[in-house]
Formats: structure tokens, C-alpha cells, sequence
């Protein structure tokens, strides 16, 4: 794969269960914050229900728009769970029992106990790269740029960390936080200007209310480290224009 | 608003601080849940970078695929806070200074407090109906099927709770979920035929893994009662004939 500079990611939730409420997508999270600190810079998430035009059409889109695509969940056994046959539709290839996914199973399971419900998980496109699954042995697999993993938060981090040494960001993306005991609306004006002054620099302002107590942090993030310590000094600047220490980090347990 | 039988909704949730990984949502878990005791079924989520043409395209797109819309992030007073502009072009409609909000804003801060930068937050399409906050005053709004709300979890909670009466669900789609201590694969062939006869029923099987206790909750979904309560009887018929005695709902505490 010949990538750029910037390196981009979508993330696609598929599941019934998320858009309901019943299940807490405990997985977009995550994944976000794992792909940043490998320089890949998630660009969107969608979360999708379990139809399958739905979810081949969203396939297609998001492996022409970025980079790499991450999908969680419906690998598993039973009717509900379309993943596979949707990627194997997207990218025109067919759906066949791979063996060395039976291989794996077969492996796992006590003689007897791969049933053919489970020998469903070895049902993968051809052609895929298996993603190694340490914890239920069913792997994930690779199609183009779309790599397909589990929905159970333990198994899809497990096979993310197996395929993160593979993944290649772009330049990494450096990222300073400068926290004050004061309302974001006293220093808007203030980051404003450090904005213009630096435009390429992404400046985010994120209030938090706690025990009565109000402040904000401001979240400077760039791939130029000069710069970077620039515009973060002009924050500091504009804190201690209004009387205020600036505090380096976030305070511990900020809430929303 | 004409609404048929089936309400819809998407949820658009925006912020670089999601994508980041800085910020874990805590927004689309729970508007799901709301959405759907209400009988509105959010078909798909979104979350968008604060990027001013992807938050247009995203909310036109949106709006019109959907009977509802909701917004979350982007409405406070800093430079990084873009939603209104984006609704406000997004429907071809002015942005002006809404006397109403700032009548909000200045009966909420004591006198002298405030400043342009929390005046921003005034800053609506023309037009619109504003949401009530009774947290921070800094009113949410509806413009055509958008209802915009805060990003600060506790400030679109409140929003929510404000506009949930006025919500028209569609008819309420009821839910039955039986547990069983058994893996999923075992059942797979039994939903599969219960899926099979009740084509309409949404049948989601959702594994668990719990100190080494494997067991399975099916959720079945619909909003006719009469089919669900017996498509249910059939799926207890799938557990015990695997000679494991159902329990009705979740275990409590069921992870993943």
C-alpha cells in the first residue's frame, strides 16, 4: 500500500444492538485512541445496523475514502451475523470455508465440539488475510483495506493489537494539552487569534463542569513539533493574560 | 411532520475530540436507548470531525434520509465550535444573533458576564426553535428535522429530556431477551430456523464471556406482540431441547 503524509482510517460499528441501546459500543473508543497513537488519523465512524445492503454499500464507500477501514462486529456463528458475506459482496470475490480458518478451530475445540454452526467462521472471502484471534481462535481477515474484527471488545482489541505493528501511519501526530481554572468564553477571543496565527494547527476547546468547579482544557494537535510548542506557549499567554496559571495536561478524572 | 408507522432517526455526533480518541462518547449510547423507549429507531450514527463542508454534507444528507436528526458537539462559544454556521448553510437560511437566546444568556450571567465570546452562543439559523438548556442557559435548536444539542453529556441529557415529550415515536417496538449458559453456535441452527419462520422479528444473538462462564442473550425485537411472544416460546424451545433452561432477560452485569 503506497501511503502519504497523512495516513486515514474509518471505523464501521455493524450492529443491531448499538443502535438500539441494548449494547455500550465500548470498541469506537478505543480504537480511536489506538489509531492515533500510531500516526493513523481516524477520519470517520459510522454505526450501521445488520443489513446487509447497508453494510456492503458502506464497504465500498469507506474503502475508497480512506486508507484503512476497521469494521467490528457480526463474525460470529450464528444467522445475525452477515460481515463476512457482506465484505466477500463488496469487493466481488466469493465466500468460501477457508481451510486454514477450519485449521484454527479445529485446533480450539475439544473433538466433537466444531459444530457446523462454528465451522461458519471459517466461511471468509477468498483470497482474505486471516487476522489471529488469541482469545476464541475464529479469526478476523483482511480484504483490500478493509480489516474485518469481532464485535466482543476483548477480542476485537486482541486482534488489533496483533495487527498493530503491521500498520504503517503517517507523520505522528504530536498533541499538547493546556488546562485553566476558567471558562472557555473568557479565552475565546484569545484562541482565536492563536488559530489564525497558526491555521494548520487543529485547536480544540473542551469545557468540563466538576464539583462546581468550572475550567478548560485546550487540546493543541499537529504534526509539526515546533510549531506545536509555539501556538501552546500563545495558550499559555492568553491564560495568563486573564490571571489564570495554566496547568500543564488535564486535571485527573475531567468529566465529558 | 407526517410520520408513517416506522420513526426514524440518525444521530450525528461531531468533534475531533471523539475521533482522537481524547473523548470517549458518552452521547450515542445513550440517545439510542432514549430514541428507541420512545419508539424512534436510530438507523444509523455518524461521528464527524469539526471540518465545516463535512458537517454540511453530513446534515443535508441526513436530513433528508431520516424523519429525525440529532446533533451533538459544536454549540459552544469558542472558534472550533462551527455547528450553528453549518446548519444555518447547510439549510440556506441566515445565521443571526436570536434576541430570545440572548435574552437566556443574559438573564443566566450575573451582570457584566457576558462577553461576545458567550454572545456567540446567541448565534442561531433564522428561523429556528430553540431547546431549552437548565443547565447553562446557551440554548440547543431545531431547524426543519435537526434538533441540535451540546456535547457535554450532562447539557444534551437535559436538552433531550426536554424535547422527548414532544418526539412522535412510531408504533413501539417491543423486546423479549432469553439468556442461556451455553454458546451462542450451539443455538445457531435453532434461531436460524425461528428467524426463518418469523422473517419480520429482529433476532440478535449476543454472546457473553464471564469469568469463564460462556453463555448467550437473544434479544428479539418487533412491534407485534403477539408474533414476538411466540417467536420467544420457540427460542426457549431452541434452549431447552439443547437441555438448558432459559432465563428470562440478561444476567445481571453481562459484559461485551
Amino acid at each position: 500500500m503506497q501511503l502519504g503524509e497523512t495516513v486515514t482510517a474509518g471505523v464501521v460499528v455493524i450492529g443491531n444492538e448499538i443502535l438500539s441501546g441494548r449494547t455500550q459500543d465500548k470498541n469506537l473508543g478505543w480504537l480511536a485512541a489506538e489509531l492515533t497513537s500510531v500516526g493513523i488519523r481516524l477520519l470517520e465512524a459510522k454505526v450501521i445496523p445488520d443489513i446487509a445492503p447497508t453494510v456492503i454499500a458502506t464497504l465500498k464507500d469507506y474503502s475508497t475514502r480512506f486508507d484503512y477501514v476497521f469494521t467490528t462486529g457480526g463474525i460470529g456463528p450464528t444467522h445475525d451475523d452477515i460481515t463476512a458475506a457482506c465484505v466477500a459482496e463488496a469487493f466481488g470475490c466469493r465466500l468460501v470455508r477457508d481451510p486454514r480458518a477450519v485449521h484454527l478451530l479445529d485446533t480450539h475445540y475439544p473433538t466433537g465440539q466444531l459444530t457446523e454452526a462454528r465451522l461458519k467462521m471459517a466461511d471468509i472471502p477468498e483470497g482474505a488475510e486471516l487476522i489471529d484471534n488469541p482469545v476464541s481462535a475464529a479469526p478476523g481477515f483482511i480484504v483490500g483495506n478493509v480489516h474485518v474484527m469481532a464485535g466482543v471488545p476483548r477480542i476485537m482489541q486482541a486482534m488489533f493489537d496483533g495487527l498493530k505493528p503491521k500498520l504503517q501511519g503517517g507523520a505522528p501526530v504530536h498533541s499538547v494539552t493546556v488546562t485553566a481554572r476558567i471558562g472557555e468564553s473568557f479565552m475565546a477571543k484569545g484562541l482565536e487569534a492563536v488559530q489564525m496565527e497558526h491555521p494548520d494547527i487543529d485547536i480544540g476547546s473542551y469545557p468540563f463542569y466538576r464539583s462546581g468547579e468550572v475550567g478548560s482544557s485546550i487540546v493543541l494537535r499537529s504534526t509539526d513539533k515546533a510549531e506545536l510548542a509555539i501556538a501552546a506557549e500563545k495558550v499559555r499567554g492568553v491564560m495568563r493574560a486573564l490571571g489564570v496559571e495554566p496547568i500543564e495536561g488535564e486535571l485527573p478524572a475531567i468529566s465529558g
